[in-house]
């Protein structure tokens, strides 16, 4: 078992891939915003490096496959699950991906996760020059070299039951944190959890909304994407498709967090993306009703519920846009009002914790 | 049970729907071919009104979902199944579509097929003023009321085992037809079966080469989308997007027939179909070996078979570049060669019978 | 165009199919119920001949293909949309579907839908000998017929927003028509709607459970089944599966309503239907931890959520157990608690309106 | 970056799972043969031990949730495509996913791939006692040492292109090693290839039939689950599902080799395979014609192609019977035939190289 090194030299000619796998990359459809483009990101993921079960180059491949721009690779500083046989340096999974993110033409970003009991639990700091310094025996001294580094730190799964199994609390440890600004963002959304306490820290204390996947196995196994799932990410709205770029918005708070079928973001980006999405074909009038054609040129869905409305007037109680597609809104009424107007929520929306975008459309 | 259409006024109010059903579009991508818009059209489908089993508007519905351009009506002209609950005339199931193939923009085209044992067998006409002089007792009396009304002539599934048990033949009467100038084309493709016999002849005589469905029952029971499944249908390059520019490149036989992985048509259109449809991304030289990198931008699908090559090279015996994907190809050599060229078949682009279309590929 | 019938004849020749299409079951498991088969039924559906768009032998195919044992064919009486083109007797659809249903051994069940503006609604009599009795003016007088027949006479989508705008009412004509016992069930479900007022009324007036699909285009439009959907039903718990058996259950209200992940029935049924779908196959018990193998053999979804439980020890806060899946919870305790129990709510396991099933499992 | 072990007792705790995934078991429903159990089994795979890119437990749940009941992992013992990173003996892959095995009743076979250059290629030795003795400069020790432990050893994908680039050739290393007794089966089938002369090989010299799946990647990113696809693998007729059950089979030649739709193996398996899959339910007769009802038991597919008839019987030219479906076979004749029956080939029946079955059916 000597000579590993120049036996591979050897097998390397035995082992040259006839035919590579084919990659078959699937676009997400999604208007720009507010004059940026809007790149589809992942920043918490693992692998074979920490406790994942994927050789890195897979996580680059798996974003490709979805449509993603940009990932970053966080292993766990401190868990280290496949040690026994794997030895490397904490930075090592974000080398060996580099080239097949190249290929692929994905923005690989660098990150570890401080992965400490609660509090202050689990963090994640991207865009590090290099992770070895964030191993330390206190998670003040991780932070530290983290942020002397310039990376960008957020707090992971802020309401994971393992570390808070009653309620999702915010502890001195997290003012502590912010205080020292070692905190720019939180997990509103991770794998399939959306922690509405996290989004209204994010309002309150302007902090970045992220939402990630926190992927562990090949991701197929998690989600299934013939039933139409996607994994939970963050929409980065930036001025330019660069490493840098995303930094910057993220810096600036322009991201909107996309799990299942929620949008959670500011309300102004919220309701940009659901005019641009959501076009208004045609509109029939009739003298006693309306229908209202739209066609939806993204791939979200949109769910609308009726709010407060004339009572003379009389339409759907829910109502759901489907990705890509033409729908047809019936209204009637007793006699053509003079303001014509329908009001709904658009329940999967969030501008609040919660609560969806309120949106009224005259006819 | 009298006073049904005074019943219908009243229960329209009852029935009108709360939510109209969604119909979700998926484009079919394909490069634009020799400066015309490749149009997705299907020339051959049945409804209740003959012996099909939807009504009429399913058939725009399908259309629109499965990214369909322009759909013929071609009920049987002799053959009514359902005829003992359902009376009509021969373009009533166009004129119940009509409505909502504008709502859809769909473009719909009056047809009827004209249904006769062998020879001469089944034949559409598309492009009818009126469907019902085609009823006639002499099938020559129905050919002849067709081309009266400046309709488009094509025979149906040739090859069909029901009509041609043991060989697909050219019958006296199809000579006939042809010399009359009643058959402007013929279906290459029908429904899941490929006529390699009818691609000769429409190569020999000049005439359009069609690929339809013939779809009776829902198309979702004979066609798995989830599969990646498509139904057959016929690409027509065309100058503009409206009826009258389907039938100009219908009479100047600029089509491409798309059967399962197959397609069928001039070479000069297949070729540049797929060099527009697979890009080189990037070759990666090295001293004994090369990979290229492409990335097909089309929903098409292409296989290659090595052919006739320098021995010096040595490549994939067969490769299949999927849809929309990255791909690597690689090629070793002991020298670098002077003249560095591979050598394959697109063994689904056909240019002749069950010949597909050669090509080379200096890297 | 005269003489339709004489051409069938010679046409029938023309078309008898090649090859018939393929109809591929897939069976849905669940497992029996006190002693009781359970078959799966959707007893509310339109063709061609009220206000469908697909011939009645499609209903036959769709629901053999989807595992359904028994349908039945409930055309509108008072509205025949089609009426211009379809000319027939209330029960023709009924007949035309028979041979199919023999073929595919779907138990197919004679209906009509009473279709009057509220109050009272629309109300489906299955169990039909002869639908066109009922085609009267006053919807008393129908109702009086279908009960002279011994029909089973039910009330659809109560909660339907067309003709319930705001809330879902019990009105005056409600409470006659169930004194008059010409009200055996309701809908608590229909096509993606539940209606939990009507899941109250089923359990105070002792009323049989309804839920069904409604459907009126080719099934595949509404329902993705690549998605893992599945249209609304009606599990019956038989003692044969045959139409009197399905007609004893449903007098005797045995029945369970399955739309989306949703199950509603009695406590005592679905308490069963877990018990029996769910089998712990291992229980790993360590000094700090223990963790429960579980295998789901059923089709069926189960949505878990913890409840009060002892604060020693820390589980899930909600978990979901998918069908036919193996899956393992974690429990946890600082010292091995005497008495081992987590307790949860099987949220979609409705015993009340919005109300799931309470459960506790000991370790 | 010492003391990893410690940290991972401290961090254990952190990264305990909240919820374990799903997986969700999808069984291969193929009928007893010959009184063996079928079980379905893949003796050729890698992960990140060799040059795969998954943990090996993930093999072991890509196996559960495929319906396999044993696998084999076979790291190249002269490959270590990652050992830069993973040092280990060359059975570890086996004993990290043992526990994994145990968990899903998968039965895990310990084997190596021994990775030579042409001749002699790559060989599988399965049912090693310990992989490690295989490390050999000479790849005849290597052989040598597996077969003193007892293991079965068989030729992997013998028409590689990057080995046999030009045809598939039988060495006088082969010649060498079957006289040795050191080769008791061939690959017949490798992930998407099917090689005719090791068909033809294993017939004449009484090798076992293998396929497998070679799998490198998460599986998910090379086969298409939702378009039906299945990973290449091989039936074995085994007594009782246990590692003994399996090797006495593979002792004994008694496997069927799967590869898309293609099956591989002894005429007598493939015809009783035929028979008890597909069932004929009824058979409608009249003067001129019959219909033949078949119901598909099987997850499997067959392609039916007619063969020399009597010509006064007409029936299809093709025929292909889908999975767990329902078809009907139509025959048509001008008077009752005396001795009716129909020909044909099952052609994805293999029992020679690119040679069907053939079959007759008396009506």
């Amino acid at each position: 078992m000597k000579n590993l090194f120049l036996k591979m030299t050897v097998s390397a000619l035995l082992l040259w891939p006839d035919v590579a796998g084919a990659q078959v990359r699937h676009e997400i459809h999604v208007p720009d915003l507010a004059g940026y483009q809007v790149l589809k990101c992942d920043f918490h993921m693992h692998t074979v490096f920490s406790d994942g079960t994927v050789w890195p180059t897979v996580r680059v491949e798996e974003a490709y496959r979805e449509g993603l721009d940009a990932i970053a690779l966080t292993e766990h500083v401190e868990n280290r699950r496949h040690a026994e046989d794997i030895q490397a340096h904490h930075g090592r999974s974000w080398e060996i991906a580099q080239k097949s993110a190249k290929a692929y033409d994905i923005l690989l970003i660098r990150g570890s996760e401080i992965t400490r009991s609660m509090a202050p639990g689990h963090f994640n700091a991207i865009f590090l020059e290099d992770c070895n310094p964030l191993d330390q025996k206190e998670w003040k001294d991780s932070f530290s070299e983290a942020k002397k580094q310039g990376a960008f730190l957020f707090w992971n799964h802020p309401g994971w039951a393992r570390q808070q199994p009653d309620t999702t609390l915010w502890w001195d440890e997290h003012t502590f944190i912010y205080d020292k600004g070692w905190m720019q963002g939180i997990e509103v959304a991770n794998s399939s959890s959306y922690f509405p306490e996290a989004h209204r820290w994010c309002l309150e204390k302007k902090l970045t909304m992220m939402g990630n996947s926190d992927v562990h196995p090949p991701i197929g196994m998690v989600i299934d994407f013939a039933k139409g799932e996607h994994r939970t990410m963050t929409f980065v709205l930036a001025k330019e498709r660069t490493l840098d770029g995303i930094r910057e918005a993220l810096d600036n708070r322009r991201t909107i967090v996309w799990i299942d079928d929620l949008l959670i973001g500011e309300e102004t980006y919220l309701k940009e993306l659901f005019e641009k999405s959501v076009e208004v074909v045609k509109v029939n009038r009739k003298d006693d009703r309306c229908s209202i054609v739209l066609q939806n040129h993204s791939d979200l869905t949109f769910h609308l519920k009726k709010t407060e409305h004339d009572k003379g007037i009389e339409y759907f109680r829910t109502f759901t846009i489907e990705p890509q597609s033409r729908h047809t809104i019936g209204v009637r009424y007793s006699t053509r009002p003079v303001d014509g107007r329908i009001h709904f929520e658009v329940t999967n929306l969030l501008v609040q914790p919660d609560k969806g975008l309120d949106y009224d459309y005259s006819f």
